[in-house]
């Protein structure tokens, strides 16, 4: 991807967050979009493969810093061990100055569905490429497949709890919190 | 909802799941599944709130054999003790002889990402009443997040195993393998 390219899908991601600050999802067309960034749907539609995924642009950053903590966990590491690790990777993504931002978009999917779903869609995707990550470790497929889903379980709580908090404590603070509530969850059955 | 409307529903539902036999998702209109089924597009809009409701209808019997499970569970149960119950009882919901219907529909979702995605999204859902049920049964309220979205994952990774076996166990057992696999990892961290 070059350096003109990256500047294109940021562009359009600008505007498109702009047109939504005034307008619903559905009310907005990737044509919309397109113009207000000074660009044609053709354009728009190079770059994205549909209209919703012009939100989502970036996002591959934050499951990057998840991937990574799942290759450098230490050899030997129990499966919940990496998943925890891949926890606190993604987590440490969000800056504690950044609420305030992820309030907005928040908000933003909460006002809109397709927008909610596209982001449940893509949760279950980071947990597929979890779950592929530690099994490229070594970690037995069905493990992998548990410990990456209870990992996306852990993100989700934390996520939502960092957002929904009166104070601003650092998400990787309350990501510590569940991990530590699953723990003692999961040793009472 | 009277009888003759639970008979439109389910006429609806049937004429949707012929044409995309034939058609893509994309390609089939709200218009066209009620033309097939010898009714109005008003009349389809008066039955579901969008298009893909259509293809989910009746899947509220089986959110409530997850929550009857829940309520039914004996008092003093452990949070993963009514998660497991949960998902036993919405396993019992799928019968033996059922799995070739449940690989047909699998196969339409898979083929058609927007049924896909609704799907991810009813799950939530579900996990959502279950973490409701299990706060009125007077689970910690984040204890109940914890377990429902646990039985979230055993349901769905029990549910895409029963699919893909090569033979045709019960799903009720593939949900014991996979409570017992989840016990062996949330031991180990």
């Amino acid at each position: 991807m070059g350096r003109w390219q990256a500047g294109t899908r940021e562009r359009l991601q600008r505007a498109a967050l702009e047109l939504l600050e005034r307008r619903r999802w559905d009310d907005v067309t990737a044509g919309d979009i397109a113009a207000a960034a000074g660009l044609t749907e053709r354009t728009f539609y190079r770059h994205f493969a549909d209209k919703r995924e012009v939100v989502f642009h970036g996002q591959e950053r934050f499951v990057e810093a998840f991937l990574d903590a799942v290759r450098g966990a230490p050899a030997g590491a129990s499966p919940m061990a990496v998943a925890a690790a891949a926890v606190r990777g993604g987590a440490a993504f969000f800056p504690p100055g950044g609420r305030d931002r992820s309030l907005a978009r928040q908000a933003l999917l909460d006002a809109n569905p397709p927008l909610a779903e596209r982001e449940q869609h893509k949760l279950a995707g980071l947990v597929e490429q979890l779950a592929a990550a530690m099994t490229a470790r070594g970690v037995d497929a069905a493990a992998a497949v548990l410990a990456a889903e209870t990992a996306g379980t852990v993100f989700r709580v934390a996520f939502a709890r960092w957002l929904a908090a009166a104070d601003a404590r650092p998400l990787v603070d309350v990501v510590e919190d569940v991990l530590a509530e699953l723990r003692d969850v999961t040793a009472r059955w």
